[in-house]
């Protein structure tokens, strides 16, 4: 860290904020400029990192210059992360994971008919929710067990890795019974028990970004589920909060090759959530492979107007086989695999 | 809800939407205009919320003239929400929570010192954090449930309320044995399972605005608290996340008289967190009192260049009792009441 | 419009609501519902735009269902726009308008050797600036119409189109005489009197869209040009604020399908000013290729280091020849068309 | 300035750095951490800033110390700016800008009668736009000349200074012989030709916050003005874009005392655009003046929904009254001063 001192600080104030810093244990290394004092404050990472330093009295401004996350950083691990999902899906380091499937499970035989039509245009991971964050107490909250028991099934029937989300801490012991992937949605990206629980697992985890975190905090949120030794993590851009009401969040591409070069954890993009029209989704789609993205996720709905939840921005069956076919050849020039699921 | 159907629709169009429509049990009001024809889809009111009318085809947009909260509305209940936090403490109605204390529970002597100082300036509820959502793993996570005996002890000694953060559902049962009042920090306020947890309890709810909520959202995760029938929800504004890095986060002050336009629910302002620098807290309390909060918020530690979270913006306790002098006169003013805790 | 009355409404409220739309020579078309009433307001389209119907008593809510722009909107021109800048060179309908160049205008040599690059990596249209919009007073403002002179003259040597911005109405006559396209920079995107001016020449405009402006913003900016009779308007997506800083701006890139669906007009991204980052330009220029963008603008520079503006955003040549390279396969890929500028 | 050195960086990348730096004529001062090295940049203030080290090979990040703005900083004047707006009213240093009136003109009758309320309520300054900055270019524009006549006219008739509204450099001479103060709109506040060109007269400025501007933004176009010898320049927070539609925009008070801490010029707020709602204004005018403003703008016109231009978001005459009575209290108590303004 380095602390910029007030202008017009008195000889004591200097020594006080020196003084401070040495009783933390940390060395203090003062230069004077014409204009301003600034002090390098040296010592082991996290001590510096946790210290109060900007309550001293005196100090004007502290600038940071270490990366607040340490396991999920690129100066820890220089080659990318490449782990499997499970039922021959590898993501990473050139292998895309193609995650599609309803917002809900509703049922076993509409979820069958979906992953079939997804699985078919290329899909490699399942994807439904059994329980839902809703914003209204009174929407459709889910099947909860019921929807992961037929998850599961149709998981299994198709011979696809399935993933679902999970909101509370008392919910991931039955989760991790049946799926092959946790996800951690947008809303629950700074729900740090709920991280370090799926942390304690030994399932790949799908974090979602928050809707206001940028990339370090969502970094430090993959910190919390690697440091308790889960280290398959793959992280999700899914569009953030703006001023731009004409879609549903703001996607933010450039998030992609911003995270590759702080991190070696894979990154796949939502175009779904981040856009929330059908219109969008697939020039979106498109644009997060050439951008680099590890993966797409979207939602597919054989019937959207009779969803349970967030039918007005899944994709039909249909358009989505036509942006899959698209894709293929994009990873193609871009020599991408998209490994396929077995059963 | 109003649907605006797309230009040069077909009538086939048109019909398979109010046939859509009338499926769902609602019923659908077709006008012609110039240039749009526009649909009004009438029904019981959680029917038309949830019904996912953008889906069908040739709908251009879906135009909400339904809030999608009810108990907290002020249309259910005209008259603002007054009610009791213990030790003689009322908020709501003109009655000011003056809410103070550090961040973190530190230890019982320095929590009894500081408390006793923000109580002699006139704070009336003892706030102080046992479990800390800290965005670092490495970095001090609270107390736990020593921390809470701690916050017990000092509360009753000083004849003061209390309030700490539950950041988990199960933390629930413990922290309701030793607090007055449970808080939701912002990262949880869209953790629905958390909401309806503390809704389950008969403790008033603290309930921080997140960082990217709107006044509806913050509504509906107050509705899940009273959809439970726990009916003692303070909301309180802390500030949102914006583009000037020059404060913490961006304080929205016009929420207070914007919320109580929508709510019955009184809304208290916790300038800290919003700003984030001491030199703006104070002017800022002032403002909120002034803007017609219900009270306000202020984190108060008699050494924040040793305190373990967040020192850098705590008050002073002088500087507390400062501002609590002004604060005094404003209330005066406009006729407001700071009920003192008593033993 | 449509009206969404106030619950508890008198009839006599009710009644003047109707009475001042009337007396504004529009229709009023009421409809009772279970919970509200609305009004559909119905007439000329402007009239019913510019009337002040959230200033009636007892009005809750004031919702459009028409779009305030016209020439510039796809219901207007179903086609896309296709239009020259000069050279051989178009844009539009498939056809890339590649823009290249430095930041400022700094000599004619270095221009000429930064120029000689970028096409015959591919570029088609040169740019520079000689009127630099600089936060700071202090900082190098251009070289004015000493930068135009040698704009042109480079541009004519090599045979490309040029296009270069103004800032003030009162360097549209001179810009004009040099330039083959003007660009309206972000922060000028709501000069309307400047918007004005340059849609009385017939020079195409480069419209960049402004840091805080949603699709009406910008299209009715558009507008602005396109009523005065210059119907070459090429759009330009270049970041918007955002609460991240570790990009310049944040990149928008769904911006460019959203646009092609609300309007006829050619859109191209510019990702040097989107991020900021020489890492971060090469993914994205791929992923605005991919997702539709007619164009590309990006900075380039031979010796960034001694740039005298914005010097840490540009590419190398070399590392542009490389995009240019990969930009080239996508566009095959997509069936589209890099024209050749030809002297 | 301080460079920090990208990690594993060759002592032939640190020397090329440092020979860099010196060939700017700047001195670098090199300290090596545990994890990095950072390097200090010394020298002249506007050389240090405009230099481009970002652009430097091995650079990972510059971290500014000096702050870009001189001539509007607390540092280069301590006590705050106190200045004549004309007819006897003063600005800054305890002495409160009541600026009041429609948003545009629309004629003298209308004009007086809303001048005449707003003076009996305790208004100084009479605001109205003839030059009206519209989103659209098919809505009222103003009355121009005809528009400042009036306004002047007026002015002289109640024995108020008059603030109104330039668009366009062009527009400067005219507007200068008419009013008593030019305003910058938000919309303008980086049109940096314009600021130059009311810097160059001696006329006080009211310059609006840009939607997107942080702090240092707003005071670097202030120093625009003033760099050319205008000392009078009042800056004016009027709501930044928010992701909350709710309201027109976000009120950013806490940039009050922001400001106050960093710049000795007044600081003016205006609920009437940052909420752009009736019923949010009284109560934010309160919270401004106990905020620490040195006065409110608000829009009053007699008739809102007959109102040329942003009717919905006018206060009615008595609803003024009311506001400045209380504003009267408040002003009391923090001893401040309302000026009279003297025919």
């Amino acid at each position: 860290m380095i602390i910029v001192v007030k202008p017009n600080s008195t000889d004591e104030q200097l020594r006080h904020i020196v003084d401070t810093i040495e009783s933390m244990g940390l060395k203090a290394d003062l230069s004077k400029g014409l204009h301003r004092t600034v002090i390098g404050v040296i010592g082991e990472e996290d001590a510096v990192r946790n210290a109060p330093l900007g309550a001293i009295p005196g100090v004007e401004e502290v600038l940071p210059i270490l990366k607040p996350y340490k396991l999920a950083s690129r100066e820890y691990q220089k080659e990318d992360s490449v782990f499997d999902i499970g039922f021959g899906v590898k993501v990473g380091g050139g292998n895309l994971a193609m995650i599609a499937g309803p917002c809900a499970i509703e049922g076993e035989e509409i979820l069958f008919e979906i992953g079939k039509a997804v699985k078919a245009a290329g899909a490699n991971i399942l994807r439904g929710g059994a329980y839902k964050p809703r914003t209204s107490p009174y929407a459709f909250q889910g099947l909860g067990e019921d929807g992961l028991r037929i998850l599961r099934k149709v998981g299994d029937a198709l011979g696809m890795p399935v993933v679902t989300e999970v909101m509370d801490t008392r919910q991931v012991e039955i989760v991790n019974k049946y799926t092959d992937m946790f996800q951690i949605g947008a809303r629950n990206m700074q729900n740090f028990n709920l991280l370090s629980e799926v942390g304690q697992t030994r399932k790949p985890v799908l974090l979602k970004r928050g809707m206001s975190a940028g990339p370090t905090d969502l970094l430090m949120s993959a910190e919390y589920v690697l440091a308790q030794g889960n280290k398959r993590v793959i992280l999700c851009e899914r569009g953030i909060k703006s001023f731009d009401s004409s879609t549903r969040n703001l996607l933010d591409l450039a998030l992609v090759p911003n995270i590759k070069g702080l991190s070696h954890l894979p990154i796949i993009v939502d175009p779904s959530h981040a856009t929330g029209r059908p219109d969008l989704i697939p020039p979106m789609a498109l644009a997060a492979v050439a951008g680099g993205a590890d993966g797409i996720h979207i939602e597919v709905h054989s019937c959207p107007e009779k969803a349970l939840s967030d039918g007005p921005q899944a994709l039909l069956p249909h358009q989505y086989e036509a942006v899959m076919g698209q894709i293929r050849k994009l990873a193609a020039l871009f020599n991408k695999t998209i490994p396929e699921a077995k059963g």
